[in-house]
């Protein structure tokens, strides 16, 4: 298959290369939910290196000790960088002040990075309105602190905020702040979306007025995702003449977020052939990408494009006989393998024998003959009780290794108890407790145990894990990181049955287990069980 | 604050209407993770219709016997559209085959909707390979089953798949599917891109070359999420001259997603000024997305543009002083409130007042300004904790009535406790056994009661109504019609909170209550109290 479609650039003259500027650390931490440490940084950092991306912004130091910290730490040899340059971030000068005595830019200078990156205001609203100024100062304001860093021998870039908007509403002022900072010596005039709020053709356009009004400037794109459109934009960006494209690993940023590096950087280059990382390392976007999730502590959107374990996952339907005749390529837009992500036939709606051995061979289990048959009756048959093992392909795995004759060796449950109890208080706040009991076998070893939780299944696991970590210390590093229940079959209402789908995870690979029953504990149970078993089986491995 | 900038077309030739046609029964239910009952579908269905898409395309009935039976039930009177006009999916004959006799063109004629969409090929490629028939049989395909359902006095809408790539590797094939169908009569031509590949500046180039080309013909634009572009494409398919503009809502889809409909219609409405919903409907966009994601039980992404909860959410950091100075305006690219969101700094949103006088005076519940004020604070309290109460009005209706000084009257509880049971059985199906206790007071009468259940919230329901059926006897016309149970906070897995929502019916009036406590069972046990007590005030007037 051709990842490079021709004539893909419909008579636009495309850059021959991109250099990737990173904001994670310090756009992307400003994601609700996302709070990072200093070794949090250090390990993002760790990955984007890995990557190899262009730049790293590691923070704004002047705003955040946190950040200086991190830049210290840096330079003290935390942080080895192969591939990629860290930077520091800041803003312009304050109205009517003093380069020389200004903390933001002192701060910049002790970050220690060969370059810099300072923000400064592109739109003559914001100017008088938000920082209650003169233009002519909000112009001397770039300039000045441009020289400033220019004169200490810095590399500097120079980000202009609501530069879209402010171009739409007054151009003439808007180009007049980006002359200023290039006539200071501005390395890169990145063009920001800050609100987010344009559209691909808008800043395709402006982009490329802008490019032809500094002519021979280099110019670089930064976009946010309030109309959904922020990777668009970013490639927007470079089809108007941007060689420096701005976004965070997995979209993090503020309010909808960033453009998300994980798409723009295939985009770019197995779409529009413009080099971006180094040869080789397109293949880690996934694991990159998996992985930085871990770091700040956020489920990974299983329907990302190209890494998301949805991207190149086919549940036929319409399209099962396209897929039996020509493969999956036929309704695949690049090589999953490209971007460190593979193809999956959800085996359901494929259903029978074909399915079920591309399936066994993705596991690596072999299925004989009758083994096959009897596997395939008995899918049916959980199929039918409301099993969905499309999304959970380790219950799946684990259900053909049986089926295959092999028994899980790891332990052996006898009974369990859960019990929980509500008492009501006398300041109408409930007393509750829950409390698992356990007695399972670990070879010729009977092992009871209790498990408290602020819940059923809750206190189960603590009791598993209770039970099973003097035997199996690896169980560590393993957690669950999604839990989620679906009840089917609503009319029954509280007696319907329950689906429980766990997500787990040993910090490189992770997977996801089912159960299903009446019984939410019992459901909850299955998958609690298959997701240990699984565990063990690949960190034995 | 004006949404509509000035010169946004770039001088473009913008349509003044386009028609949005929405396939989240149908494209949608292809998202991982997404199984839909009929009832599901029907509710679905309501709520499209209440944000008034132009088009609901209801499924796919011969490949699909769910489908067949939404579209009979559809037409027999449970689904009352005021606004949006439903229709019915399905593909061309097969190759060499009869249209007459054709099982797929008699399902759709047999689904009884007067608009029909069918799929056929509109790449080279795919003919030969995926169907493995001749360029000229995949014309013929597409114009014989056009022609077909024409002759049957439908409204027929052409998707024509894989129509970009297509288009870039034999444009003149593609072109010939294109005549053929407009010629045989189809009123829309749908361009879609089948693996979602596509950048925007492509979709609108080659849009803009078909639309020359069929010229006078009805363009639609169907665009899928693989590199994060589905949005933009519509809009770029709608810049190039689509009228009909394909999604779902919250993008569910195949793979990555279709173009999310929740961002498309406020990108072309209040970015671009071309009308898509009816008249005052734009704000429903967040209570729908908010409610739909509810029916299909997936959480709802809260960095979604426009109505995500951090779409309009302000960390400040950098921004805090032209927050200060300039409001939220400052750093928002529309006013939340025209797409059914709302702001929020720092603490949490100023919300409320407004709303809640209109949903008291809806409960005729009497508050006064105390109490509102409390009210407002527990409100805030309750969602920064998970309660959802659009999706639950009855419990919010106990909750204002409980902020007036009411105590429901009808019973008062002591303790519960549940236990539940599992032991290995020798044939390897364990045995299960779930018991609950239960000690409540109806006036000076106490009363201890057990029920038994297939699960612990199907054994305090017993329990609950086995206390108090005697005093009670209109409970035996309330039952449970629907449990949903929702994990919140995803990262804490098994120590997560959950959600519980409950809807009950007495045969007349349906409502919903809700319960959230990181206890699976205290939750459900709230929303069951509620649901009890709303369902005896309600019979009791």
């Amino acid at each position: 298959m051709s990842t490079l479609e021709s004539d893909t650039s419909f008579g636009l003259e495309l850059p021959e290369r991109v250099d990737v500027f990173d904001t994670t650390l310090r756009d992307g931490s400003q994601f609700e939910g996302i709070s990072l440490s200093v070794d949090d940084k250090l390990r993002i950092a760790e990955q984007l290196d890995y990557l190899g991306v262009t730049w790293i912004e590691g923070g704004y130091p002047q705003a955040n000790p946190k950040d200086s910290e991190f830049f210290r730490r840096a330079a003290a040899g935390e942080l080895q960088l192969d591939t990629s340059r860290l930077l520091a971030f800041g803003s312009t000068r304050k109205p009517l002040g003093k380069t020389d005595s200004d903390p933001t830019l002192q701060a910049l200078l002790d970050a220690g990075t060969e370059t810099l990156c300072i923000v400064g205001k592109g739109s003559a609203w914001q100017v008088r309105e938000a920082l209650g100024t003169t233009l002519e100062e909000g112009r001397a304001m770039a300039a000045d602190s441009v020289r400033f860093l220019k004169a200490a021998g810095r590399r500097v870039f120079f980000d202009v905020e609501h530069c879209f908007d402010g171009y739409k509403e007054d151009s003439e002022f808007t180009l007049s702040v980006l002359e200023s900072a290039a006539l200071a010596g501005a390395d890169c005039i990145v063009l920001c979306d800050t609100k987010g709020g344009s559209l691909p053709h808008e800043v395709q356009a402006i982009t490329a007025e802008i490019a032809r009004y500094l002519d021979g400037v280099n110019l670089g794109i930064h976009t946010q995702d309030d109309t959904g459109c922020a990777v668009a934009n970013a490639v927007a960006g470079v089809l108007g003449g941007a060689t420096q494209v701005q976004g965070t690993i997995n979209g993090y940023g503020e309010r909808t977020g960033n453009a998300d590096l994980i798409t723009v950087i295939p985009n770019l280059t197995l779409k529009l052939g413009i080099e971006t990382l180094p040869e080789g390392r397109m293949e880690r976007l996934g694991p990159v990408s998996r992985h930085v999730a871990e770091l700040v502590n956020l489920p990974l959107n299983p329907a990302a494009p190209y890494v998301g374990t949805s991207a190149f996952a086919h549940k036929a339907g319409l399209h099962t006989s396209a897929l039996r005749r020509a493969g999956t390529t036929a309704y695949e837009h690049v090589d999953p393998a490209l971007v460190g992500n593979h193809s999956r036939v959800l085996v359901s709606d494929l259903g029978g024998r074909t399915g079920m051995s591309m399936k066994a061979d993705e596991f690596g289990v072999d299925l004989d003959g009758r083994a096959a048959g009897s596997l395939n009756d008995t899918l049916k048959d959980l199929e039918a009780q409301g099993w969905v093992f499309e999304a959970a392909d380790a219950s799946l795995e684990l259900l053909m290794r049986r089926a295959a004759g092999w028994t899980q060796p790891y332990f052996r449950t006898e009974a369990y108890r859960v019990s929980g109890y509500h008492r009501e208080g006398a300041d109408g706040d409930p007393e509750l407790a829950t409390e698992a009991t356990l007695k399972v076998w670990v070879g010729d070893d009977r092992i009871a145990s209790v498990g408290e939780g602020n819940g059923p299944v809750n206190a189960l696991d603590a009791a598993l894990r209770t039970a099973l970590a003097p035997h199996y210390p690896q169980l560590d590093r393993i957690h669950l990181t999604d839990f989620k229940v679906r009840v089917l079959d609503g009319g029954a209402a509280t007696g319907a049955t329950t689906r429980v789908l766990i997500d787990s995870t040993d910090g490189e690979e992770t997977w996801t287990t089912i159960g299903v029953s009446p019984n939410v504990i019992e459901a909850s149970w299955m998958a609690l069980v298959d997701s240990l078993v699984f565990g063990l089986n690949h960190s034995a491995v």
